[in-house]
């Protein structure tokens, strides 16, 4: 009845796949690997209640109140200094904006850079939240080849010369949906590839804190080296999703622009929620926390490619995530996912099939799987069930 | 640097004119009405530090992970009942959205329903969080008269008969800038002269709560005789607008396409404040809470009006609100409320001048004044230096 007078971009813009899946796998006999829940292990809740109790205390009104579109300015404060212990960087508060999760900083930038048809280079496969948010802005993506050690440098400059995209977006630390990091001289060959073109980069980086084993961590494509890069951070999957924070870093002037925007979007994100971040970060050891979700991780990371091993049959591939919240896995030429889904459903074991990851392709041979909400038990027998299917395929 | 890569959207946004007057209005010596803040009386700070330890403790982990996109049910079933209580409509819980704050409402609107040059009826003067949201959809806006008792109605027809306006976007209760309110006779004659156009109304009603007199509420615009109609509502007028909680309430397969839009925009509002809030009206009298802000803002507002009945030249009109938060001032024909600003600002008084309120039209008689956030003797004071500023221009 009112589909004439929805706008051209939403009728564009396919449901949620992820939510229909989401429909099928309420049932409690069966186990999901569908999801992308961190574990509520990495929720201080303890921490956060003294946190909340304090800062009711401490700032009165001030929490309830409207406040800048910006974000609050310690809350600014302590990311600067954490970027800058980490890696370096030269940015004051005016290099940050808090967005309402790492999604709507997605939805500045396809507002604040996106005209219709714009082409926007991604990887293939890329998040899909991304992907939804700048089909909204009617985005023309480029999809680019993601091989184990990250972007394919030949494909790269292909795209790049034949598309001559205004923007890129990559997750270089452990990606959503694959599970993949770009080695340093990947990155390093990204850069000389796209340190001349006239092209933004964006990093989303919400997995980055949660690499698993102590070596050193891989510095961003062209860190410090350029005005252009963007970079997207998240408390979602370090300290809690619910609050709805995330930023953007930038140059300042793409910042008052997203400034803009956010005026626009939601004048600005919860400020208790600021506050109460703002808060535990300057009274609890943020490391020492993240130590104990990496940990978890690691073991449910470690039994499900375990489990895989043992139960897979040789002809399927999946990656071995360093770091993260899930591993890939594609099935033999030919099959499909979305063929494989709905034999394993009957199994009771749920995934998320890869197509809502690429932009084109559907039935494609890959899928997603999310180890971080299940127990070691769980997951083994939730991949031997995915194994019987794989079976019957 | 960057102003190659922006979108035209954005470009044709121009940056907050509020947000350069309380650049200006940082010094504490200057008494400001510029603002439109709630007081802080109307955040019940006690309850609501009684109802986060609770829902700590009730509902743990849930209460920091991510959630759905349609909002908290809980919360959504409140709204569900306030409104069949106080306007018999017949909804459930599938016809709510919750949004982060009444400004997400407007920008998931735009998405889902605005194609550029889409025609866009807005009242004149017109809301400007409104007029920015829909800008960055590209929208072309007709602007309608607004006389002290509603729309024009001849003005109306004519609009409609010229324009064939998609979608309009109204404020009838207590109106944001003119504080105006429309009667029930002109919301029946305006619901005469849109019933049978193709076009849905949008009715933003943030200050509907917080009518001053005991008379009773007026019904909106085609109330219970329509599917066209999209309310807004939010609680930052009578519980917080830190939290950023508002709502759509439409028919079913609108808020389909608003959860779409919100997605791609910001996954879910913040789950925390939704359990705070949906805890708090559920464990305290929201009308008895609702009574002591109208108390206070009826006295703020006596005491404003009083003071320019008192001080200001009788050329000079202004509205008499009957609740919300603003007052609607309007110079002699042919001065400009931009050059008393400038004059203003020197006695130490600011407000808001009409100018951004209206899509076209700069350098307007008329300017907003907000009285909520001073009290009696401040207002007084203000409203005399406003005075002088008044007789040197």
């Amino acid at each position: 009845m009112f589909e004439k007078y929805f706008s051209e971009r939403i009728k564009n813009t396919p449901s949620s796949f992820i939510r229909e899946i989401l429909k099928v796998t309420q049932n409690p006999e069966i186990i999901s690997f569908a999801g992308g829940l961190p574990n509520p292990i990495s929720f201080p809740q303890e921490e956060l209640k003294i946190s909340m109790n304090r800062i009711a205390d401490k700032f009165g009104a001030k929490i309830y109140q409207y406040s800048t579109t910006q974000g609050l300015e310690s809350l600014r404060e302590f990311i600067v200094q954490r970027y800058k212990k980490l890696w370096n960087m030269d940015i004051t508060v005016d290099n940050v904006i808090i967005t309402t999760g790492s999604q709507q900083a997605l939805d500045l930038i396809g507002k604040a850079f996106i005209n219709k048809n714009d082409k926007i280079m991604v990887e293939k496969p890329s998040y899909l939240g991304l992907l939804q948010a700048f089909q909204l802005y009617e985005a023309d993506f480029v999809q680019t080849k993601l091989n184990d050690d990250g972007l394919d440098i030949e494909n790269l400059k292909h795209t790049l010369k034949t598309h001559k995209p205004k923007l890129a977006y990559l997750i270089p630390n452990f990606q959503n949906p694959t599970g993949l990091t770009y080695t340093k001289e990947n990155r390093e060959a990204v850069f000389e590839a796209i340190k001349d073109e006239d092209m933004l980069l964006i990093q989303d980086d919400p997995y980055g804190e949660l690499r698993f084993s102590d070596e050193e961590r891989i510095p961003y494509i062209g860190l410090n080296q350029t005005e252009k890069n963007i970079y997207l951070g998240s408390f979602s999957k370090i300290v809690t999703p619910g609050m709805r924070l995330g930023y953007i870093i930038a140059n300042k002037e793409i910042i008052r622009m997203a400034e803009t925007a956010k005026q626009a979007s939601d004048l600005h994100s919860n400020i208790f929620g600021q506050y109460l971040i703002a808060d535990y970060l300057q009274n609890n050891d943020l490391d020492k926390h993240i130590e104990k979700i990496k940990k978890l991780y690691k073991t449910q990371s470690s039994a499900m490619v375990n489990a895989m091993e043992k139960y897979f049959p040789k002809t399927v591939k999946f990656t071995r995530p360093k770091g993260g919240m899930f591993t890939w896995v594609t099935l033999e030429e030919g099959k499909s996912s979305v063929d494989l889904f709905n034999i394993a459903i009957k199994k009771n074991v749920a995934f998320v099939p890869g197509d809502p990851f690429y932009v084109k392709e559907r039935n494609v041979n890959t899928l997603r799987l999310n180890y971080t909400n299940a127990d070691e038990k769980t997951i083994e027998e939730g991949i031997k069930r995915l194994a019987e299917a794989l079976n019957e395929i």
